[in-house]
C-alpha cells in the first residue's frame, strides 16, 4: 500500500519559502493572491497491506522524523 | 477561495531527499518501507470566487512558477 503525508507549517509560524512565492507571483502579474504557504509532500511505499496497521506505522514516522511537531501539523492519507 | 498545489518529481527523475528519508526510516528501525518520494505541497488563498477561473489561474502559476514541467508533475485541487 501506499501513505502520502501532508507536512504544513502551524499557523503563526512564519514561512519564508510561502512568502518568497507570494512575492514572485505578485512581480509576475497574478493579482488577487493572498497568503501562500508551502508545505511537504511525503509519499511512502510500504509493505504492510492492512490500512489501520499501516496508518500507525506512518503516524509514527511523522511523529518520530517527518515533521517537526513544535511548529509542524501533518495529515495522512492511506491509500490502497 | 482556496488552492492547494502538488508538485511531485517525474517518474524515473531521481529524487535525494526521498531517499534521504528512506535511508532514515530504515535506520529508526521502520521495516517494509519500499520507495519514498518528496515532493511540494503549495496551499495559496486566492480573492478569485469562481472556481473554473481560479483553477485556470493556478494552472499558469503552475506553468510559469511553481512547477518545472520538465522534470515535475503538478495536480490542483480548488477548495471553496
Amino acid at each position: 500500500m501506499k501513505a502520502r503525508v501532508h507536512v504544513t507549517l502551524k499557523q503563526g509560524v512564519l514561512d519564508p519559502q510561502g512568502t518568497a512565492i507570494q512575492g514572485a507571483l505578485a512581480h509576475l502579474g497574478f493579482e488577487g493572491v493572498g497568503d501562500v504557504r508551502q508545505g511537504k509532500l511525503i509519499e511512502i511505499d510500504l509493505q504492510e497491506s492492512d490500512p489501520a496497521r499501516g496508518r500507525a506505522q506512518v503516524e509514527e514516522m511523522c511523529r518520530r522524523l517527518l515533521a517537526n511537531t513544535v511548529i509542524e501539523n501533518y495529515a495522512i492519507e492511506v491509500m490502497s
